[in-house]
């Protein structure tokens, strides 16, 4: 019997997260695009010639921002598959559920601390190792119930 | 009953789709090394090392095909989670089909008009909107169908 | 019938080194700090500030680490959905082991070579094009199986 329905709802609870988690990370491009706009400052001669006063240049806060994007593809993309195995190993709904909400929030803690309001740290370093967590407990999790499959 | 077996048409569509979407960035390296090599351009001194003439520098081809390799990280992988994620929601086939037809379409068009021609703006915003569209689409339905497992 | 249950040793199998590669990507952020550390070369202030003697500055040691990580990105996640899309085909267990030990086996040789003992050309290349082949294949296992889904 496959544990990939929507009747199982420790997959529609996986669902509805990596929903969100995918839409958090296609949204940094506006987050990007917002701060190319308010700086003026473009990557490509041709987006520079649409905008008015826009320039090539590197600018601290786009900068930013691109890191927080790309700590995104690092940590998310990983999370959407490593849970979607994780729902395969039939784990119990409220510690599953735990799992997902700790990694969402986690990661749009780090995106708010290092790209939005810019807090010291560790703030963003708990952040980090918050969805991190939740990452090496399902690759755990996996390991050990996959193990005679090596 | 699981709507993920090669039965399923929508299953299907969206397997032919991940594989060519998963073909169409892998092959970006090819595009970069062929920018490399052209503009003799290199990131690391052993690549330069092994090409005659070759020098460690940044170029502005390189660099386009780069952008545009990452955009495909930023918009491609998270699709492939979305998509499947959608297949689950049992949308119809038609709708389905021209949700991954569209998204496939906008990502080649995105790099046609980027790193190959260098056709001048809004053809790459439409490009990337495009695709952004059919992900939020398929976002939105995902969303609504699973909200009870938030 | 659905071919991804945890009966399924296709899958099982899967499962396994897809959570191997998770672990591998996510852990490239320690070898990443480990190298901002000893260089004490940071990109944000707030971590600079946080480290005693940190400045904010390109290094090329962590430049070499971070390529690694992106070309695992370009790389390893496609894979996870199209060797999770592999299995969907039927392949027989033999193959599929192959394949996904290949792929596992070239990624950490090329992190390995690329930035933990910098070995000279070609052995960065053989590493990277051995997974490449094992992608490459099964994405055309994927194409002909579902060619009518097009």
């Amino acid at each position: 019997m496959s544990l990939y329905t929507s009747d199982n709802p420790v997959f529609a609870s996986f669902s509805f997260y990596a929903a969100l988690l995918g839409a958090k990370t296609l949204l940094m491009a506006l987050l990007t695009a917002r701060q190319r706009l308010s700086k003026m400052a473009f990557a490509n001669p041709e987006d520079a010639k649409m905008n008015k006063g826009g320039k090539i240049k590197t600018d601290d806060d786009v900068e930013r921002v691109r890191r927080a994007h790309l700590n995104d593809l690092e940590n998310i993309l990983p999370f959407l598959t490593i849970a979607f195995v994780y729902v395969g190993t039939g784990p119990s709904l409220g510690c599953a559920k735990f799992l997902f909400r700790l990694f969402t929030a986690a990661r749009f803690m780090h995106t708010l601390v290092y790209a939005v309001f810019v807090i010291p740290q560790p703030a963003r370093a708990l952040a980090f190792f918050g969805g991190m967590m939740a990452n090496l407990y399902m690759i755990y999790a996996i390991v050990t119930t996959y193990a005679s499959a090596f």
